[in-house]
């Protein structure tokens, strides 16, 4: 992946905390508000105004005494700090259920990914499109991956299918595995794993509902 | 929520890694395996097999000496524990790219949730149905949620919405919210908050991948 200038190092708990700044700072610019101190920020978020400015410093974002920090630069920093504004582009491997919603979410595509095929071993949906994204046979992906421009998968296979599916990809010469089944997927150091595994965000839900 | 017995505590690390084993042993019972050590599991995942014996422990699953743990045992115990096995009913605020993808989902019901109903403000949804799920126009939640029997509300509504969609569920009865948007939601503590960012996911994902 290519980038203009190298990112400084952020810590994990900050980036994850860096989208609810950029979700309350849209909201504040939709309003027309130019200035936001960190304090008025913490009051819509549960964050300590210390965090907030610390947080934006990592990013070389810095308020002005009495003033605060101008929405749009903030925006804009956020923006670009997060890579949102770029375009990265996936597969998708595995169109089932979920591979399907998550191939029909127009959503993404404005958090900077564009999903530019699918990849399956079911034979109703090879040759078929998505929301206008064509749908491979899997044993297509190597010889696809480059022309795709593609350097993220996407795994939304059923879970005995994953180990295999992960090596496929990385073999490709795919990057980043973003995984949203449970199955906790082993590889190489150099490749980035994301687990977004929303069956266990429902468990840990579920256990905090009963123990209430 | 209704439960036979009380669950024991579990701190939220280990239940997020509860399905991680709970993928594992289903893959193992498709492929006929009988008995699992907890050494076995841990080759196949990147966690330590004391680790697994602990997590385990708070569920009172134990194994036996030199023989394991039974896989039909360990996979109903996890997926009781889990919640899995049990009907969650929740509703869908916001029918949106996002919100739409989720009903249309059928994996969700594997894991215990069942969407009864959307709900949105866009006329050209209202009264529509989404794979068979109805959408009800916003206003209707508060007379309509305890008849659909929901519990739980999926929030993907535009993030200027997410504070005024949070306080109508509450007040509608809502017990649990599980918010898709970079929005975090500040309610009242009785109210249990899971955040399943993707669009952090996503930055962090990005973040990884510029800095190798």
């Amino acid at each position: 992946m290519e980038s203009l200038h190298q990112h400084p190092f952020v810590p994990e708990p900050a980036i994850r905390r860096l989208p609810w700044y950029l979700a309350c700072v849209q909201r504040l610019r939709a309003q027309g508000v130019e200035y936001v101190s960190s304090t008025a920020i913490s009051n819509q978020l549960n964050v300590d105004a210390s965090q907030i400015a610390k947080d934006l410093s990592y990013l070389n974002i810095k308020g002005k005494t009495r003033i605060g920090y101008e929405v749009a630069e903030l925006e804009s920093g956020l923006n670009d700090f997060l890579g949102f504004h770029q375009c990265h582009y996936a597969v998708m491997m595995g169109v089932g259920s979920l591979g399907r919603a998550l191939m029909a979410d127009s959503g993404l595509s404005r958090y900077g990914l564009d999903i530019v095929a699918g990849f399956d071993v079911n034979p109703d949906v090879v040759g078929t499109e998505i929301g206008g994204i064509p749908v491979y046979d899997i044993s297509e992906l190597k010889e696809r991956r480059a022309a795709l421009g593609a350097e993220i998968a996407i795994i939304a296979v059923p879970v005995e299918k994953v180990a295999e599916v992960a090596d496929m990809c990385v073999d490709a010469g795919i990057k980043a595995l973003w995984n949203f089944t449970p199955f906790h997927i082993k590889t190489s150091p150099e490749i980035t794993i994301q687990n977004t595994s929303i069956y266990a965000h429902l468990a840990v839900m579920y256990n905090r509902m009963e123990q209430r």
